[in-house]
């Protein structure tokens, strides 16, 4: 039988962006005792990795930062030959260059090896299908799916994921996190590796996009400083 | 559309066992052409790289040796504060102490990301439930479902699971590694951390048994020298 405190255990796969931050605080609003994982799998936006642990730290969470080789894969965000694409449209439906093969799922097999060590019975993840809708492993039917085989497959068969940013367009998550009080100058989601937001990738143009549809600066870009 | 060279291309999860080599002989004679992947998960009897690793290069296969955090399991194989267990019986339905949260989920999904990446269309794993059936991602309904979650959340929805040794007692799968000239004395089974077999252990035990079911003594206990 499971504590209360059980009850309220969940592990968050945390990348640095606005989704998972904006996952992370509303998980937290939920009173969900959190513990994070982020992954290095030498993207070209390492900045990510920075930006995510001071996210965790900012809240309390405890972290596992987990290196990843998929050196294998034939994705812009690794494969430092091949351009960003900078000409995605939201509603675009073939799977994207920045593809990574599997990442998700590689990522979700930790969460649930993670979550069921610690008897965490909640796995957040920050995906969403409005942006890229190109990506196989963001769709609610692969979650449900996956979540199944997870089953079958584990000692412990009622470990959930919970997916709250789904259906939500950029500019809904930011409005969701701006209720949460994300500061999502901490955030960052820039898919070139440099020092700033390039605001021309697909991803910055995505963030900026939806900014302005609130009518409103990126905070990110408003702050000269960075971290 | 495939050409036939890619046809023919498949990963195998190499773990230097007599299981994982058998499968790698078993999937080499019916022409497939190998890419290994070798995990090292701080497992304490990490001899067994090594003999991977033999295997590997003995018959001409390139392997990736990729390093997996799962830290945080509460496993005999991983935690040296817990005891191997050595009186577990062929039969035993619970799960054991050996199992590590969602080993076989990390590694397929490693397996599939790498066979997308190349354009291979089997996976081949050496599990099988007559030892270790209390293990639940050893189990036949396990790879389905996880095969069907693969579908769901991948870019390619060809690639399929392959356990030839699934209802194999480990006594079958001596004789078939037998009639495939596997060079036993090059594959580790000891869940201790030694330099030689503890033969006490479950998985000793096992293999010990088969041989001697076979009327023939273990190659690798009959070569003094090992590797």
């Amino acid at each position: 039988m499971n504590n209360i405190s059980d009850i309220k255990k969940a592990v968050i796969l945390l990348s640095g962006g606005l989704d998972s931050t904006t996952t992370l605080y509303l998980a937290k609003s939920q009173g969900y005792d959190l513990r994070a994982i982020i992954f290095n799998y030498n993207q070209r936006h390492k900045r990510e990795l920075e930006y995510a642990q001071k996210i965790a730290a900012h809240n309390g969470i405890a972290y596992h930062l987990l290196n990843i080789d998929l050196s294998w894969t034939k994705s812009s965000l690794t494969d430092r030959t091949m351009q960003v694409p900078c000409n995605r449209n939201v509603s675009d439906k073939e799977v994207p260059l920045t593809y990574v093969s599997a990442r998700n799922i590689v990522f979700l097999s930790y969460a649930f090896s993670l979550a069921e060590s610690i008897n965490a019975k909640k796995i957040f993840i920050g995906a969403h299908i409005q942006d890229y809708s190109g990506y196989p492993d963001c769709r609610p039917e692969f979650f449900d799916s996956f979540q199944k085989a997870f089953h079958a497959g584990m000692k412990y068969k009622d470990i959930e994921i919970v997916t709250p940013l789904i259906d939500k367009s950029k500019k809904e998550i930011i409005e969701t996190g701006l209720n949460l009080g994300v500061p999502f100058q901490y955030t960052w989601s820039c898919y070139q590796g440099g020092e700033f937001p390039c605001e021309q990738c697909d991803s910055c143009r995505f963030r900026m996009k939806a900014f302005e549809e609130l009518g409103m600066k990126d905070p990110l870009l408003a702050d000269s400083k960075l971290i």
